[in-house]
């Protein structure tokens, strides 16, 4: 393996998330499934902004937030998603090559605009996301870089590419690339809808090491192996991947590995005020420590203090600095 | 005085935040003044936000944020200002009006885009401001409909206003209407900077009694009368004004009439986050006291309740219910 000058490059729908607070009545009114993320059309998008209240814009998109989160810890950090270049997608573009992270995709002039997500969090903190794709439905295989691939310790890719029509191909064109210069791949399940709509194709990345590295949260799991038992959940998970991690919100996460599983608990939180992004500040620590050589129980850790420390403001993006609180808290030097 | 359907209508420039952290010395490098306004062309605009960190875009423009406030509050609101029919346009309109706002100024679907305020937010909480007053120059007397003012018991002005070019017609034309229904005027001094540009034009203002209420902060009182000396300027303003309430962030406020001055405590704050939105909400507190006939004390109190909400957290418009916030301090009914 050759020296990489990146450490973690993600893969992901380039969004930006429109954010309220509602009651959980509001939930039941629209017909949202609380917790998932469900796609919706323009049409859709309208009637839901309309009936939310007042909102705050910040950039978002998963891998987005989890690439952020890498260049927060310190890391060397690169992002490939589609914009248009409309406002919200500039918007986007600075918000991540502001923090320092790599982003050089080349927006859509035409076409949809860039992608929203709609998202009501309920007074338990809980999020509940809309997702109108827009111009992320244009990333395609020509967006994938054969040399900056190469550049990368770890390529990062969410299970939502798998909705729009070509990200796919680009999602096997980058693993493809990476692996030939034996990189490490990774991939998040994204979401337990998700699972449910591509749960052959996930379970074919995962058996035929497409990916090297799987995250997943507990309902994501049992959405996979479709078991209501997680200990059943995770002994299947154990002999399909070779590196698993599986977040359990306050519970903390457990490594699963073909030897074991490890469980590593969560970090304190006084008070969670919006969930959005706690997988995926989890998965930026986890690939951070990864990307350096620690062991397992120190790279979950790592994720825990990241998904801490978002889910205690509003927004999927980290307000203070990972690297930081990670010196702070004794597991980076 | 006939029976008002409206609490307050606030006059404004319409704007969208754009707010980040960083450091002081991004003020410095950048030459900004800390805790002012500065108004900047779009060039400046675009310099300012390549230099800043990744930011959140919420509502705000400071009679706005007021409005907001009242109708937290449970006072019955409209606002009029001006925006482009942009996404930051359709954002800032969907804010105000999920909160109860009637805003019904139409829309410019030409011209320069919607009007944005770079704010800069230090770690001591405080902000500063870079306005592109973009769409909102186009705020004219045509905009301005005689039925609402009519309909009003309390208008609200910025001196911000006197920036736009057409803008202080259509605010002295609201002025003439209201005054002929025996309705309350009320303005806000709005910046210090605000007030060396205008100082003439506001001192007349107050004079002549276009308008009957002041808010000021009290560099901007210090501004309007050129002294150094807090208690000098106040007995300036006990001669000029009928009604002038002056901040002084944690020293509270003082009410200045003409039988004398009375100071009303700051209500508690863990931690500043966030400045901006203190002196509009201080406004919000106390105009929907005014508004229900409470005397200036609890006026002044309901102020400083909706100011400590607001600057406990990112962005100028409160997060809690005002209303629900002022019943468990004993101040509303």
């Amino acid at each position: 393996m050759t020296h990489a000058a990146i450490d973690v490059l993600g893969i992901g729908n380039a969004i930006v998330d429109i954010i309220a607070r509602a009651e959980d009545d509001f939930l039941i009114r629209h017909g949202m499934a609380k917790g998932s993320m469900a796609l919706i059309d323009e049409a859709r998008a309208t009637a839901i902004y309309d009936a939310m209240g007042p909102a705050v814009e910040v950039s978002g998109g998963s891998a987005a937030n989890t690439i952020v989160g890498v260049a927060s810890f310190g890391g060397r950090a690169a992002f490939v998603g589609k914009v248009k270049d409309d406002s919200l997608g500039r918007a986007f573009s600075h918000d991540i090559r502001a923090v320092g992270v790599a982003f050089a995709t080349p927006p859509a002039f035409e076409g949809p605009s860039t992608a929203r997500c709609y998202i009501v969090v309920t007074p338990d903190g809980e999020r509940t996301m809309n997702t109108y794709l827009g111009a992320a439905q244009d990333l395609h295989p020509a967006d994938i870089d054969p040399g900056q691939i190469e550049a990368a310790a770890i390529i990062y890719l969410e299970g939502y590419l798998w909705d729009p029509k070509n990200a796919k191909e680009a999602f096997l064109k980058a693993a493809r690339i990476a692996h030939a210069k034996n990189r490490i791949v990774a991939l998040t399940l994204s979401d337990a809808f998700c699972v449910d709509r591509y749960r052959a194709e996930f379970l074919g990345l995962i058996r035929d090491r497409t990916v090297d590295v799987v995250f997943a949260n507990e309902h994501e799991l049992r959405a996979l192996y479709q078991t209501a038992d997680f200990d059943t959940a995770v002994a299947q998970l154990r002999a399909d991947a070779t590196l698993a991690v599986v977040t359990r919100s306050e519970k903390g996460c457990v490594v699963v590995t073909r030897t074991g599983t490890e469980v590593v608990p969560a970090a304190a939180v006084e008070r969670v005020v919006d969930a959005t992004g706690a997988g995926d500040l989890f998965a930026a620590g986890f690939l951070v420590g990864l990307s350096r050589g620690r062991e397992h129980a120190r790279c979950g850790r790592l994720g825990a203090l990241a998904a801490a420390e978002v889910i205690q403001h509003l927004g999927a993006r980290p307000e203070a600095s990972l690297h930081a609180l990670a010196q702070e808290n004794g597991l980076l030097g």
